[in-house]
Formats: structure tokens, sequence, C-alpha cells
């Protein structure tokens, strides 16, 4: 075990109250898995009144100094956002050698290019994973995994604000208006929504994401980029009739051996991958001749899941230290396997009866003892070969083995029931 | 830039051959990005007469010594497949401290626990990307940045094979076995497609996963599978009525602490984001309280796909050691940033028209004239009133544009038209 691993915060947010709580409630985890210890604080606040649940008050400062002068810290986490004077804090950081991880959109989409250099000069690292895409670890899969992939496209929903106002207009008809106020009351917007349905958080993302992608140094102003807050609530209609979805869409690709990179609302059938990406949902579809077509979705948005993108990279700077992943793959939590019997699942079964008087009774019957409830019933057909198809709502599967046997052996069911698993149903699973 | 790293191969079908042409055709990107030169060879095979277009004959060898005892051989790469003698290899590589990538997932679902204590143990790596998700980075994001989550529930489409029959038989009505030919007869299959069908593949896979997500020991003979080779066509489409598609899933969660990990054909309702996953893709969807749902979909098999993923392994080991990444985040390609004119897009068009004669006329001609070719038009409404939808085929932007002011100066267009762009129509995106 190392020694334990000290971690200034610049800014404590609701990402970063979720980050101090996921290092203190998530140690024992996080220590099994990675070998380190880690530890927050100082924290540089604005207004160390404020209530943060979960962080001691005591590691709150409102002096930069404390968290960059501070020998014992290690490592800085900065989520305090803006462009300044939040640069300079970061630049300090890193020239002292210590790794600075970031959500910060703005400033690496403006000056990413030059951090990364004074981080490389300076012999440590930066990392951005949460500044574009989410909890997706799009970055790392980029960076690491398609290193050597010639990536030809790059097309992502990267901002949930809007992905979740679109999908209301589609769904729900409302208009543009009417699915921001929404959005705006179930605090998928801010209240100034103009970086957001304006496109220029998108482009920001897509300026990092872009710049990774082809190796090449596209900046925010690099990208030009269109909002929905032009979009009519008709051509949304009308895309639909047609068969398409109305989405929000950063796009970066070669031409000519060109980088090409926008965000602008277009129309995507329905059949796309993109288009089932729904809700507050980011999605990234990477595409290259040799690992074809890779896409990852996930949450765009919210404090634990940004905050699990941010102690991801903390946790790669200290596993880039060789050995480190490899203690995580050997971690053993001691877990039992689980007894078959045991598990719960949701149904489909399909039966051959003789279509007579009392048997879906005999066959309600046989699963109201195993404690089986029945969601839907289909009956088809008549006479001696009719077919009875119920899907089951989650029982305990080891009592749905008992209802088929007993099933099975009535009169009337003329073959061995067919029986399917069911997933997704809205039992919990 | 460091010294080459030579890669003995173990190995040399389908996926050898894709990864040696990958290292040669690919070998400047590579360089670039990663700052490692990559050079293949020795490499044991069975047959050296066998064509192996890319692959230099001068490299292959019958006696497995001339890879594993060559002192210039610095990783070893496992293609061959199988369990004996393939652990003896990889078990000698490791003992003598050289990293080893593997896409066995056979081997690793029966003895990788032991593998990868022998690597601790010798102080090197053992990798296996490809060995469950094909080209998906799953183990890479459950490793790395899903590290220290508390994954509650993993649910993957691992086996690209049934998802592929699965898919005909619901789209195109299909019988299993109608299916399982056309699956043979287009390369999705193999000869004996008994581990496939039968579901043992998936289960090797999903004891990989699973080991890796709960941080447990789960073994091949842990995962109880069910496979497709008994489903009937009469099911398939009962579910697809009933607003279910049948996917072939390997499920594994944790169940009073405990892990549980199955594989059986199951109904996911039509807008799950498992059930849009079709073809011969794989996707893994991960669930957990802090970072919420993370899915990656891509290509569940395929020569250069794995052979990407294989690659990808190499660099990681390579780039554990510190700085790499960093290289390659300042990676820069040179590549000019695209001047928007010369792109091309798919468009939609809204007008709202006065419905006189010549009206569609005058509209369609100041199209042609920019080489825009219309694939829909939709007219609707009579008088002042008309409402005219068009979606075009991809052409040049600048010429849309030029078009579009052409449109709007006409005398019965009453506003300018709405213009948005269309993705993923066919036209070649």
């Amino acid at each position: 075990m190392s020694a334990p691993v000290r971690i200034g915060l610049l800014g404590c947010g609701t990402v970063g109250q979720a980050f101090v709580q996921a290092i203190t409630e998530g140690g024992p985890t996080i220590e099994r898995a990675s070998g380190h210890r880690l530890e927050a604080g100082p924290i540089l606040v604005r207004d160390p009144t404020r209530p943060r649940p979960g962080v001691d008050p005591a590691l709150l400062t409102t002096d930069p100094e404390d968290v960059l002068a501070d020998p014992e810290v290690g490592m800085v986490v900065e989520l305090m956002g803006g462009v300044d004077p939040t640069s300079g804090f970061v630049r300090r950081a890193l020239e002292s050698g210590r790794p600075v991880v970031t959500a910060n959109k703005q400033l690496l989409s403006r000056e990413g290019d030059a951090l990364l250099e004074l981080a490389a000069t300076a012999g440590t690292e930066l990392r951005f994973e949460a500044a574009a895409g989410g909890a997706i670890p799009v970055i790392k899969v980029l960076r690491e995994s398609l290193l050597a992939a010639e990536i030809d496209r790059l097309t992502g929903i990267v901002n949930g604000t809007t992905n979740f106002v679109l999908t209301r207009m589609r769904r729900a008809g409302l208009d543009y208006e009417a699915a921001l106020a929404l959005a705006q009351e179930l605090g998928y917007a801010e209240a100034d929504p103009t970086e957001d349905v304006g496109g220029a958080d998108a482009a920001a993302k897509i300026a990092i994401l872009s710049s990774i992608a082809f190796h090449t140094r596209v900046r925010f102003g690099d990208v030009p980029f269109e909002g929905i807050d032009g979009l009519h609530a008709e051509d949304v209609e009308i895309a639909d009739g047609l068969g398409f979805a109305v989405k929000l869409l950063g796009v970066a690709e070669l031409v000519d051996g060109a980088v090409s990179a926008r965000v602008f609302p277009a129309l995507v059938p329905h059949g796309h991958r993109l288009a089932s990406v729904e809700g507050a949902d980011n999605a990234v579809l990477l595409e290259s001749p040799g690992a074809g077509e890779i896409m990852l979705v996930g949450p765009g948005a919210g404090g634990s899941e940004t905050a699990s993108a941010v102690l991801a990279d903390v946790l790669s700077i200290l596993g880039t230290q060789r050995g480190s992943f490899l203690h995580n793959a050997l971690a053993d939590a001691g877990r039992p396997i689980a007894p078959p019997g045991a598990l719960r699942s949701a149904f489909y079964m399909r039966l051959s009866v003789r279509d007579r008087p009392g048997v879906l009774a005999r066959v309600a019957s046989a699963l109201a003892d195993g404690e089986l409830s029945i969601e839907t019933v289909l009956q088809q057909g008549q006479g001696d070969a009719a077919r009875l198809v119920m899907i089951l709502h989650e029982g305990r599967e080891e009592r749905m083995r008992a209802a088929v046997e007993r099933i099975s052996g009535l009169e009337d069911v003329r073959e061995p029931p067919v029986v399917l698993h069911v997933i997704g149903n809205g039992d919990g699973r």
C-alpha cells in the first residue's frame, strides 16, 4: 500500500461535493481496487459558510495559496470552472509538477494545447475526462483504446440539456419554449441556458474531442456552431413523420486530410443508433476503418456521474505508475457466487393448450401458488390448438421452475411450456 | 523515441494477419501517437505454407522456442486459441517477464486468475481486451474508468453470431435453421456453431467481464448458460408483437452481496437500449449508482476489429510507462482545419409558399442549378399557406447556401426557408 495521496480541490459545488463524498465513502473500494488511499483537501471555495453535506468545513479555505503552495498536496482537482482566474491556478499547479484533473471545457477548448505542453514540460499530467461527454469515458477510449485507429469521423450528442429538450419536443409535442421551461424546472437546464441551447457548450466539447481524435489542435473558435434555440416544433413534427429524430449533433471528420468540426441540429433516421439516445444522455459514435463503429452512451451530467469521471482520471494518473492496474485485476473482493435458485426474474411463457373451460384458471392457480403474478395474457386459436402466452412479473426463479413443472403436468397442456426471461420491463430492471 | 519493441506472435490466422498489417501499415500513426515503434515476429504457425497476405514469410516458424526463447522479443501476442498447449506457452512468456496480450476467452475464463497471478509475480502484465466484447474497449473501461464504481449490474450482448441470427429471425421472419444457415453463408457463424449458439462462448466472456466488474473470480463453470438453439420462430414473432426483441444476454449482478452471472435468451422491450443493438454487433451495459448507466456498442468480431483491440492492449502496456499517453495528447498530425464551404451534407428544407403554378418548378430549378438533388418532396395545404418540405441528397454546402438565397428571393416564397442538416440517410454517412 502506497502513502495516502492528498488531493487539493479548486471549487466545491455539486460535482466537488460528490467527489469528496466518493473518495470518503468509497475509500475501501478505491483502496482495494487501486492500491491507493485518497484524502481530500484543502479546498478552495468562495463562500465557506454555504452548506456542503459530507464535506468537512475545516478543509475549506478562501485563499488559493492554501491549495497551491501546500507541499502535502500531491494532485489538484479543478472544479471551479471559468477561464480567469482558473487558468492561472491550473498553470501554477502544473508548473510545480503536480498532476491536474479538470472538468473545465471552457478552459480546455481555449487553452488546452498550452496547458498540455506546460504539463509535459513540467513532467506531469493534465487529464480532463469530465470536460467532454459527461460520465462517458470517451477521452480514455480515444487516447488509449483507439490510439492507433485512424478515426475518420466522430459524431456526438454532447449536450444533455438540448437532448432533453428535443426529446420532449418530439415525444410530448411541446414547443421549444415549453420544453425548455420543463428542463429548467427539472434541473436539466440552467436559469440562463444560452451556452447549452445556443450550441457553444457542445462546440467547446467537440473542440476537445476532435483534437484528441485527429491529433490536431482544434480550438473553440475553429468550431462553427448553431443551436436549437431557433427550432420550430413544426419541423420536429414533420421530421418525425418522415422517419427522423432531430438531434443537436457535434460532427468532426476528416475531409480531404483536413479536420472539419461543427455543431448543428440535424435530422437522424429513427433506425440510426444515435436516434435512440434520449433524454439527458450523451453519446459519441467513433468511426474508423480498423475498429469499425464504436458507440459510447451514458449520463451527460449529474454531480455523482461527473465526479465518477473525475475520480477515474485521478486513479488513471496514479495507475500509469506501472502495476496499479494489475493490482485492480487481481483485487479479490471475496464475494461468493450466488446460488441460482434464489434469483428473481420476469418471464415469458407460451403454452399449447386444449381450449376447454378451466384451463386458464388451472394455469393461473399454479402460478399464484408460486406467488407469480401475471402482467399480460394473450390467448389465440381455439379447440385443441389454442395458444396461451403470458408475461409474468418478477418472481423467484425456483418458484417459477416449480410452477412450470406443475403446469406441464396439467391435463389440457399439450407440450412442455416455452419459458424465456424478460428484462427491462419496468420491474426494477 | 524509444527503441523498437519486437512482438512475438503465437498464431497467425485472420486476426494475426490483421494485427501484423495494422502495425506495418499503421506504423507512422502508431509512432507519432504513442512514441513507440512496433516490429512483428517471430510468428509461430502450424502451416507456414498457407498464404498470409501482408505477412513476411521469413518471420514464420513452427518451433515455439523461436518465439519464447528469443531475447529480442519484448512482448508476446497470443492468437492461436485453445487451452493446450497455449496455456504452457503463455506461462513461459509471463515467467520470463514478458507482457502477454491475448484474445483467448477459453483460456482466460478457465485459468485467468492463475495467469494474472503469475504475471504479477513475474512483475509483468497480461491484457485481454479482445477476449470479451470484440472491438469494444469494455475491459479498459471496467478496469480503469470504472475502477472505483460499485457496479451492481452488467448486461451484455457478447456473441455476434447469435445476435445476427436473432436479428434475422425477427426482421426477416426466418426460422432458426434458416437464419443460422444465412449467418454461416455470410461468415458470421462457424461451420460448427455449437459454442456460439449454445451459449458457451457468451458464458466464457461473461465470466471474464464479471470477474473484473465485481473484483471476484468468476470461472466459466460458475456461469450457467442456455443458448438460442432451442428457440422457435413463433416465440420471436409473438415477442415482437408484444413489444419485445429476443436477445441472447449475459447478465452479471450483485444479489445480496453475491455474484450471479448467467447467459440466457431474454425478451427485451423495443424501447430498451439493448434492443436496438442489431446484427453482429456487441454491447455491454454497465450500471452503477455513482456513474449511472453506461453502454458501449461496437463490432463483435472481425479480423481488423479484433486486431485493433489487441493493438490497443499492446500500446496500453507500453503506455503504462508514464509519459506515453501524454505524448499522444500532444501529438500533432499537423492537419489543417477544413474551410466550411467545401463540406458536403444532406439537407431538410421547409418552405412556406403560395400554392401557384410553377412554384415547385422554380424551387427545383434553383436546386438543380446547384447540383442538389431531391430525395423526398412533401406538399401540404393550399392557397397562400402551402407548405413544401424536401429532403435533399448530399451536396456541397456552399451550393446549398446559394440555392437557399435564390429560393428566399422567389416571389411566391413567403418566409425564409428552414434548413436543417440530415445525417445517416444512406448517402455515405
